[in-house]
């Protein structure tokens, strides 16, 4: 009898212990303590023992893909999450549109622009650089996406933006010694003289300052990718998949590894989003595909601000917004096997990813084990001791009683 | 916020209750406890699950150097360890200085001579074999290394030394069907019967048995092996890293991946050994260095020797000698993570290296479990679970902050 699965990643979510306590340890959450007893838990490296993830590298991880294997830069992601598709030998960045004042940039943000932008992605499209085509689109708020089209392109070459700020921006610089990182690298560059160029004295940004508001009058590129065939979800496991996320990186994940993404109003990627809307959609989808793919990232930004009240209030929202809601209305609903863990640990002490093991629950047919709570420690003594992530998808195959006999 | 790392290595640590208990969950041991109550605990495979160890591949493999790639072979890390610095194409070999009588070995260690070998290894040195170059160095004790240098060898060659008292030497053998192992077993043959013809009558052993010694009369060569190239350790991780040792083996292997060796007074790799010259070494050289590697052999030497209580008092004295030393040195000094763990079990039952994991402990910015005693049943409960020893610097890398992200 097989089940359908639902896999909720709370991004960011494990953490280290401040003041001897983590945030999901603090954090009231029945419903997530809930899956915990009721079901079996562990702790998984998403990538591998001691390798810090990114959230691309673990999700590629997580869905069965080896990111050893699969993982060219993020910027063929980003590109497939704003709905570019891209072709073979097409080369994508991350772009930032920001503000640079005597050679330094003083917002990576362009303060937070979100207006104009249409306009000005309209007028970066008419750059010309030597042999290549260029498509730049807009994602969302102050970020784009850059690809680069044409013969002989590399992805191995180093970022512009130096996520940083009062520094002037980096000089993109090939990453090996073939003539299509050199001959990328200067491209990149170059595109990068010409934005300034063309938005020094744009409208939009003559506009802004007229308001005293901040310039968008650069951008930074950052994060290389190239598409990398991969084999689709469904041929690799049989199952219709679906996935919801306001995050334009694993949207693109989600999509380029054949996913439906799903659209849900009001999320944001951010700890205002209406993460109650997304329970609902998955709710829904449940229906529909056999597996649903359920992100949410605020807990990755608050570990990111190192905001522990803000972590901690984002899981309690979770609890009560998502998993409760899930929880209620699957209560009586026998075929589905439900999934809560994470990307990878965020810890608040160090603002930044690690590879600490997250904690992991499986509620279904399964050893239910006695961890009574969803937190890293104590999931750590759960019955599936400590796992890694390229073997999750495996494992709830199995426990959704999909998977294939390997032998007789 | 970067740490310092500090690897505290205790040599076949780990074992098999006697009577149902080990020697460390016997052994009076509170600072070793401290770190274990203090910090996150586990279990590990220093080299694969049910993988038995040698010290050479277990520290390899916790260095983060694969042994199944790296390891060939024990002697050239012992000429590595005596100062010889190996060539390309060079063989080289673990030697003892033994006695035979007729045709037997009768004693491995030849009395545990100490003097006059540096006259007898001038002597060595003399030999003439066809076509390539002899370098016999004298090492501790009743060892020594020998070096074929020349074209065409293999150090894929059987054993002399026969391990066993009261049996003949071995002849050497190829392991494979090359015509350079075929030669090497023929040089080693030749070698060896040198070695009695110059060893029957040389002054030294004429002088030893008027006195009722035994004579040094035949080296026994065992543990061919090469040199591999290998990344630096620096190059590896980005950090300067010494090794504080009195084991030749394990400087060798520290001294090939590029580590610095720092001499201390008094050690001698026994168990009575001045450890607390090495803990009061390792506290100083963690004001220069990243990463420092402290190894205490007697432990492993104790369980050799079958000696439950030996086992337990150089317990004993490594916790208040080196570990109390350490954590009181450094009680106020935030920036340090401290790793306290073996290379492999050296069951008492069984007097060899056994694959049974090793208990580990690490103390620092980590998610602190609530095991309260450093020993392998405890440690089994604790927050890392199983890990893999190849997985280790990796692991200690992250939790030092010191890792890159794969991915972003």
């Amino acid at each position: 009898m097989q089940t359908k699965l639902l896999l909720i990643v709370c991004d960011g979510l494990g953490d280290r212990p401040v003041n001897g306590v983590t945030p999901l340890e603090i954090a009231n959450k029945p419903n997530m303590d809930t899956i915990a007893s009721e079901g079996i838990c562990g702790i998984m490296d998403t990538v591998r023992a001691g390798i810090r993830p990114g959230s691309d590298t673990s999700h590629l991880s997580l869905f069965g893909y080896d990111p050893f294997k699969y993982y060219k830069g993020r910027g063929a992601f980003e590109a497939s999450g704003t709905g570019l598709k891209l072709q073979k030998g097409d080369v994508a960045f991350r772009c930032n549109f920001a503000t640079i004042k005597n050679g330094r940039i003083i917002d990576r943000r362009a303060g937070r622009i979100e207006d104009g932008l249409d306009e000005i992605a309209n007028d970066i499209n008419t750059i010309k650089l030597k042999n290549i085509e260029i498509i730049f689109k807009r994602g969302a708020g102050h970020r784009g996406v850059l690809v680069f089209r044409g013969k002989g392109l590399s992805h191995n070459v180093s970022d512009v933006d130096p996520e940083n700020e009062n520094v002037p921006y980096n000089i993109c610089k090939p990453l090996d010694n073939s003539i299509d990182a050199r001959k990328t690298a200067k491209l990149v560059n170059e595109f990068t003289k010409e934005t300034i160029d063309i938005l020094s004295k744009h409208p939009v940004n003559r506009e802004r300052e007229g308001k005293g508001k901040l310039p968008a009058n650069i951008i930074l590129c950052r994060g290389a990718g190239i598409k990398v065939d991969m084999p689709s979800f469904e041929e690799k496991y049989g199952m219709s998949a679906a996935c919801i996320s306001a995050t334009t990186l694993i949207k693109g994940v989600c999509r380029d590894v054949g996913m439906d993404i799903i659209d849900v109003k009001g999320i944001t990627g951010h700890i205002d989003s209406n993460i109650a809307n997304k329970a609902d959609a998955a709710i829904k989808a449940l229906k529909r595909y056999d597996f649903v793919f359920l992100h949410i990232k605020g807990t990755d930004e608050a570990s990111h601000d190192g905001d522990f009240n803000s972590k901690k209030s984002m899981i309690e929202r979770i609890d009560k917004e998502v998993i409760g809601r899930i929880l209620k209305h699957l209560k009586d609903i026998k075929d589905i096997t439900i999934v809560l863990t994470a990307d990878h640990s965020t810890p608040l002490s160090i603002k930044q990813h690690s590879a600490d093991p997250v904690p992991i629950a499986i509620l279904g047919d399964v050893r239910a084990d006695d961890v009574k709570r969803f937190t890293e420690r104590d999931c750590a003594k759960g019955g599936l001791n400590r796992i890694c992530g390229i073997n999750l998808m495996d494992i709830i195959m199995d426990l959704s009683n999909r998977s294939k006999l390997f032998g007789a």
